[in-house]
């Protein structure tokens, strides 16, 4: 009797047993045992509150290095090993202030950060006049003469309007990337851009830039969005203001990073590769809790679910923690590289780095026969507000494995309020919903179950 | 060309203007001036600052009361006029206060708060031992010999593997809206019950509660998810430890409270109505941001949004904030009165009450054919994530308005977050995401508009 319990307990626990009629049974497991743990939730708590300033080349990126390997060495999982990159190593510097000085308008501290790899300011900082614009047309309609030797604030909002945050990213993030260059190209000393988020709140936000070879490189900051409707209101009140940015941040030589990675060895195709992935590094300012602490913690979790489920997948599964997408996507980059060198087999990829929010649905990047059969598994993931499977999908750091004509699978996010945190000092755990990043883990494990049970 | 230019800003910005299949750009002017107005915001951000404490029959209730007939009469709209009602009148008082009390086990200071309209304890408190159970069926099972003299620990959680957050708040609500009287039966001297929430944390949710007549009536507590916790590790370290409550909550005479109703006149049917609710009072451990200040001032932006975009409705279209939601629903059911009393046309009923999260779908309580009609809107409504239409809707204070056999309406808003917040000091202003709570005003506007020129 007692045996014959432990088998009915085993049986029922595991996935594996059951018929295809069946999957949906699975599928609701999947999602109980999600819902019910709280291990992810712990390890994205000790990734933000421990190696808080992991952009990648920090000892704070070692840190995450070394802490998740140790969580992936201490689940059982077939392989759990370190993959070599070099990474540009950016340094914030400890100084950087903003300060507008007006006769007429007073003086006022603006909320600002550096933006990534940008350079810093001489230690007494450049003071400038300020001329404000939205587009890189108007720097081409206002001229040198107007440009040369001022500061350049690029103060285009995020159409707020838009539904899809992302597209209002896009539309907006020119100002952010190549704001310093383009404002260069005329003369400006430096350039302080508005924080591209659709909230009005004091955070900078801030995020990558890049210089054009043969411009000469300028200090680029962002300005928290209420801070930037000040700077707008103090240049009408005074144009002749000047505004002196501070900034010591610097960029160093290379250093040694790694991608981490963990697998389940596949029971019928090991040498086929289903890549699970998020990225380590993030910026400084805040904890990388959206972005994207998430991604990673749910990426193990999908292992520790198909562990405990007794799932065991045809194919090999990874959890690949990508170093470097914030700056140069080395580890997406290197992941690709090497795969490609040792001639993988690699047959999906899912990325989710678009925060820890509740998941509406999934992009699959697949034609339309193959996107028909996937669709048709929407009905397994609609008690669990999965709503909508469409085209399209991917993600930066699964994107150098197109070459391979993979399944790529990115989880559709409610995205209203990632902008509220990206990139800035309120991007920390507490503003993760344990419940919604538990519906994203669970999600994605369901659906690698069945694509990879189904051959689809 | 001045004047022509006035004529096409007036045409572009009006509604009423367009055929029929221009019904999705109307939808879109909807929804873009939703998503950029701050004024809703702004509104509730004075309702939970200025108006905390709002239980029906406080001060704070009137104050509420009348900041939203000021804004409202400020609106240029056809009429705004308030209906008296009557409500009870429960006070929390300036004690609550649980302590463990335990050779053993030490002393320690729970996070509870009163249920509404429990009585309070004697000056000196209640000490007694506590029994942990999970049912009511356990306190069957333990009798009067086990419960006789003791205070009744509901330990029940909400159950984390379902979706469904409101479903598992059902599952466990009878712990805390009849624990006690059911307590009460086997002679328990009060009961403390675990907060009705998904999360773990130092929050009590307090709630409704009601006693049953002819039995005696018991003081309630409701105690944080974390204190749950540790009481019950507590009973196993000492299973004869006391907890001493003290409550000075009372219930008083009924007092005289109002609906704030504003309205829109139809144009072709000014006396039939279609009514947009949302409910005023609000426990007073938090600020009533979720629960339900975004509800009022959603209802009151769907007048705004018609107002400055000149949709004319054919119906008259009312936003009604309720009183008394929380206690005893005597709004809703003075509004139903009323309506019956003056033989009104009622055509249609949405409420929102489930948060100001990202609306992903209505809910729509119609039979087949006319659901089908309704059905066919959602094209309208995908392109803002209103992923679904579906049967049901409904809302406790529209729900007197069946007798009408109008159509009700519930706007289906993510509901992982919500019980977070749920009637606890959590529930504050800055929980509120601007843009989420904006798309549901768009929603209900966009909705209501073709509904009402459609006569569906």
């Amino acid at each position: 009797m007692k045996n014959a319990a432990i088998i009915i307990a085993l049986l029922s626990a595991s996935c594996t047993f059951y018929s295809q009629d069946q999957d949906s049974v699975c599928v609701k497991k999947i999602f109980n045992e999600a819902l019910s743990s709280r291990m992810a939730y712990e390890n994205l708590r000790y990734l933000c509150k421990n190696t808080k300033g992991r952009i990648s080349g920090t000892p704070q990126a070692q840190a995450a290095v070394k802490f998740i390997q140790q969580v992936m060495s201490g689940m059982g999982l077939d392989t759990v090993f370190l993959q070599e990159l070099m990474v540009k190593r950016w340094v914030r510097g400890n100084r950087e202030t903003g300060t507008v000085i007006s006769d007429r308008a007073g003086r006022h501290d603006l909320t600002i950060s550096a933006l990534g790899t940008s350079v810093g300011t001489a230690d007494e900082g450049i003071t400038c006049k300020v001329v404000e614009v939205k587009t890189f047309e108007d720097l081409e309609r206002l001229g040198e003469e107007n440009v040369s030797g001022k500061i350049v604030f690029f103060n285009r909002p995020m159409d707020p309007t838009s539904y899809n945050t992302f597209y209002s990213y896009g539309q907006a993030a020119n100002q952010r990337v190549n704001g310093a260059s383009e404002a260069a190209k005329y003369g400006a000393k430096g350039v302080i851009v508005r924080s591209l988020t659709t909230s009005l709140d004091d955070f900078p936000h801030t995020g990558v830039m890049y210089y054009k070879k043969g411009i000469p490189e300028i200090p680029a900051v962002c300005v928290s969005t209420i801070d930037a409707d000040l700077l707008s209101e103090l240049l009408k009140e005074d144009k002749d203001l000047r505004l002196r940015l501070v900034s010591n941040c610097r960029n160093m030589d290379e250093v040694q990073s790694f991608n981490v990675i963990g697998e389940l060895r596949g029971s019928v195709y090991p040498d086929e590769f289903i890549t699970i992935g998020g990225h380590l590094d993030a910026w400084d300012t805040g904890e990388g809790a959206h972005d994207d602490g998430v991604g990673c913690v749910q990426a193990i979790e999908v292992l520790r679910l198909f562990s405990v489920l007794g799932i065991q997948p045809k194919r090999t599964v990874r959890a690949v923690m990508f170093m470097d997408e914030e700056i140069a996507l080395r580890g997406g980059l290197k992941y690709a590289e090497v795969a490609a060198g040792n001639k993988e087999k690699h047959y999906a990829a899912v990325e989710s780095d678009e925060g820890g929010f509740a998941p509406y649905g999934f992009g699959l990047s697949a034609a339309d026969e193959r996107f028909k059969k996937l669709a048709a598994l929407q009905k397994y993931f609609e008690p669990y507000g999965f709503h909508k499977f469409f085209r399209g999908g991917g993600g930066a750091d699964i994107e150098p494995l197109q070459p391979f004509g993979i399944l790529m699978i990115s989880p559709e996010i409610e995205m209203q309020r990632y902008f509220d945190y990206h990139h800035s000092p309120n991007d920390t755990f507490e503003q993760v919903n344990i419940r919604e990043m538990q519906l994203g883990s669970a999600g994605i494990a369901a659906l690698v179950y069945l694509i990879d049970k189904y051959d689809l």
